[in-house]
């Protein structure tokens, strides 16, 4: 049956990169220049819903699984440029997490 | 900007339908023949969870609402036709739901 | 059984609320003096968060449903209190679906 | 700023124990005798639910995140106590999930 143990690494690649989304846009909040982690916060927030909804199809084995990773892979694309942009340590951290995301995403497909 | 109010009616039918599929997949897990209930529980697992991301990014007004609106389409689809095989009172509240969101789903793209 | 028959007045309200914060969050970073929604943009995430897991445990008819209602409701006064302070329109609706929300959970309790 | 960095571990437990509950869920489904998986079912889907929003409150660093780990901490020992009067290996294997994120989410408070 196809599910956690098929797809563990990208499973675990989607939950890391979510919560380092969350922590990121929470942290890009506290930013001195908040206004130039706009577009930063807003991609945080999809990225981190899309890699959640890809680690549970995939965790309950759905004939969609794969869909929701090309989804995913596209939201982890644009966050990554987005907060590739930024010299904070949580945005460096954030585009490592989603780059890490978006190839495990696309190995899926 | 989009979101909420360029998409309520779609979102309103994803919520809804996110939180009937977790009611029907509790309710089935209660059935005397819970057998008869296992592709039904998948389903609405599966159809929750696209349901929500669904509402998340239309509500964020991401550029993959449309996408991810497809997505659940065809999961609101499946689970729709799993439900309808059976006439618990759940299960005809959650195949009515779902195929309420699948239209409102389709709309969007 | 609980669930989502017996709660549905609640569930609503905690998933037009949890679309409604998702959308001011969003909206919040489109603002001029994003500086200033800061605090706000943090607290439409938290309370998003705790007012679906909310609809999720109460369409499941869990017992831990009312313990996340009063988590859900304290983070809506919150969010509340905070979208008050701003006069745009996402933050008004946004304060008006918090207080509904958490009058709502707390007459869960 | 309190985040993802503060609770790494507690995050990293929840979303593991999110992500076996879904998959033990989905599994329970295909078993032979479905009905005994019954309870399982349900536990995963409550605990899967409050393990994500645990991991999201945490990740956030909301002040409500211990007061959300005391729920999920509950749930997990309901859901381990459940799976471990199962001999399938997706039910030992979740039930040590759960184990781990109870611990982890009571050392939060």
């Amino acid at each position: 049956m196809k599910g956690y143990h098929t797809y563990k690494t990208c499973i675990e690649a989607c939950l890391r990169c979510a919560a380092i989304c969350n922590h990121c846009a929470s942290s890009c909040t506290q930013e001195q220049d908040v206004k130039m982690m706009a577009g930063c916060i807003q991609l945080d927030m999809e990225c981190a819903a899309a890699c959640y909804a890809a680690a549970q199809l995939m965790s309950l084995g759905s004939e969609k699984a794969k869909d929701m990773c090309n989804i995913c892979a596209d939201l982890c694309d644009k966050c990554a440029a987005e907060c590739s942009k930024h010299h904070t340590e949580h945005c460096k951290e954030c585009a490592e997490a989603c780059k890490m995301c978006a190839q495990e995403c696309r190995k899926m497909s």
